[in-house]
């Protein structure tokens, strides 16, 4: 079996990772013993993915509290936690999480139950990817069974949403993922996702499960979806607000105008840690803005001219009425207060 | 003086080009002394940019001369250099001038004859850049009224359409270079545009000419346009239908759908060149498919898995009614055939 994207190592502690900076091009499982380190593997992204940095989070306030375990160390790791990555309100929900069960427990327990929490939050978003697999998995099938059986369900994907951001299946590619078990024939069109290209990750991680699949430029989704090549687009999010505004990876919302102006079908697929109930609009989620050297530098290499200026966002918003649907573990649902509330009656700001 | 994109030689008939696959890293001129080597130039686009490939295939074909001055010479290089690129529709346009005037005359008449032809397309290029600058010099000023003279104009483009694509300004350039030199201050935000990020031969040529410009991801575009930072998208053309349909590089098309969901005016400029009067529809355009390696590889450097399928169209198309003007050596008008027959009123199919 491959490395999982995370693991607790056979010391009982520690953490592993697959160090996604070095992929596809290289296997490097790194260890994670210290919280500056699980700290680092976040902020230069050796994990990424809204519900796999939740996690680590997670984990990341264990590896803090192995060593202090005092209020003030846990306040420390937590803020800088939520200082380390804005954008995707996971690893907030996880922080917080950790930070409202440990508070009040007597320091000697703390760690313990830290680690117990971290485990039960691994879970619930592996449950989460495979029931929002089972009912994308429906959509996928009624596409099959509307376009004939002759021709695999074509697929768009953005950035990398697949088991390489989460624990297993992933969240946009769990569909994919499910289809795949339950024979059912898929392709997946991979967008590259400048400037950090995780496009490329999702072509390793299909490949590696053997889903056939090509890439593209970011600039070539406007013509794919207008070729007719596309039967739906799925992508992830790293914060979806009350009304189903969905902030994710920066050109996400290129991909969704382009697919309204195709009539082709855009989901976006989470599991409700991602809802931020606080949230009415996506204007209002804070955008990571990230080093220009993810623009300027490929594989070490400088690809810009020197001194070139450069903006570089990591995240986009796309408004709720380009969003033909939603799906998280609950169900699939509109984008919007009352679709969100229907699968998540108790949920509250 | 800094080499020019491309120029006839000391000699006086061997051609010198600025390779821009060598740039912006390198400064590499090339001597092309054979029609062969011309091809070469113009397939691996170390000329690029729909009005200097033009002119390049027409000094082709006088190197082709130079060696056989027959018939059957001068349709087999005609029939080389068509089937070269076939998007970019002043190639063709510049192909079928020099055939239409040499194929009459006698063949010891043909070189000289297809030499003078050459420069003065070079001649019609040029001066129908400058005209572009200054019809779009009148756009930019305008805008710099309207919003302040407190800030510079704020343009976003895509691909590389200046000097390095053309002899002298460019064309969706030329407004800002024109803007340079009459004063104006403008800012210019310039998409990276893979695979073969001519944005970086755009950052390289405005740094030359000393315009201030930060480069975005592709990805970032509709982030950037929904920000308010920019007053007007400048981009070029490989080939304009009757109608007004626009063809450029991949990824136009995407710009021009978050321009118009930003309200932003997205204007097109080239010269009359570029417009294939034969073509209604945009979608009639032939869209030129290249290397996988454009995208697999950065700067000779795998970035992609091993193995992985690539789709990779060269160009994209843009309708009309997303286009808010039309900017041509004779002036701006709608993208339409109203538009465009009140400027050019004898062409014609």
């Amino acid at each position: 079996m491959f490395p999982p994207p995370l693991r607790v190592a056979d010391d009982g502690w520690s953490i592993e990772v697959l160090d996604q900076t070095a992929l596809p091009h290289q296997t490097v499982v790194r260890r994670l013993a210290t919280f500056e380190q699980a700290l680092e593997a976040i902020v230069s992204m050796r994990v990424r993915g809204a519900p796999l940095i939740g996690v680590t989070a997670a984990y990341a306030v264990c590896l803090a509290l192995m060593v202090d375990d005092t209020d003030a160390a846990l306040h420390e790791a937590a803020d800088a936690l939520l200082a380390s990555r804005p954008t995707a309100v996971n690893l907030r929900a996880a922080v917080e999480r950790l930070r409202d069960v440990l508070g009040p427990l007597p320091r000697a327990e703390r760690v313990a139950a830290a680690y117990q929490e971290a485990a039960a939050l691994a879970d619930v978003e592996r449950s989460a990817c495979r029931a929002i697999g089972d009912y994308g998995l429906g959509l996928l099938r009624a596409i099959h069974d509307r376009r004939g059986h002759d021709r695999p369900v074509q697929v768009l994907t953005h950035c990398n949403a697949g088991w390489l951001a989460t624990l297993e299946y992933g969240t946009a590619l769990a569909p994919v993922y499910r289809a795949g078990e339950a024979g059912l024939p898929v392709h997946v069109w991979v967008d590259e996702t400048r400037p950090r290209s995780q496009g490329w990750l999702t072509a390793w991680e299909l490949g590696m499960r053997k889903v056939p699949h090509t890439a593209i430029a970011d600039t070539a989704s406007g013509h794919l979806l207008r070729s007719g090549k596309v039967d739906v687009v799925l992508v992830g999010a790293d914060r979806v607000t009350r009304r189903g505004d969905v902030c994710n990876k920066i050109g996400t919302s290129l991909v969704a105008l382009a697919a309204r102006e195709a009539k082709v079908p855009f989901y976006v697929a989470f599991p409700s840690s991602t809802v931020d109930w606080t949230l009415d609009h996506g204007t209002d989620v804070p955008i990571e803005f990230r080093p220009a050297e993810e623009l300027t530098h490929v594989r070490h290499c400088r690809v810009a001219p020197e001194g070139t200026a450069v903006w570089n966002p990591g995240f986009d918003v796309t408004p709720a009425r380009f969003v033909t649907a939603l799906i998280t573990e609950r169900g699939i649902c509109a984008a919007s207060v009352r679709g969100l509330r229907g699968l998540f009656p108790g949920r509250r700001a």
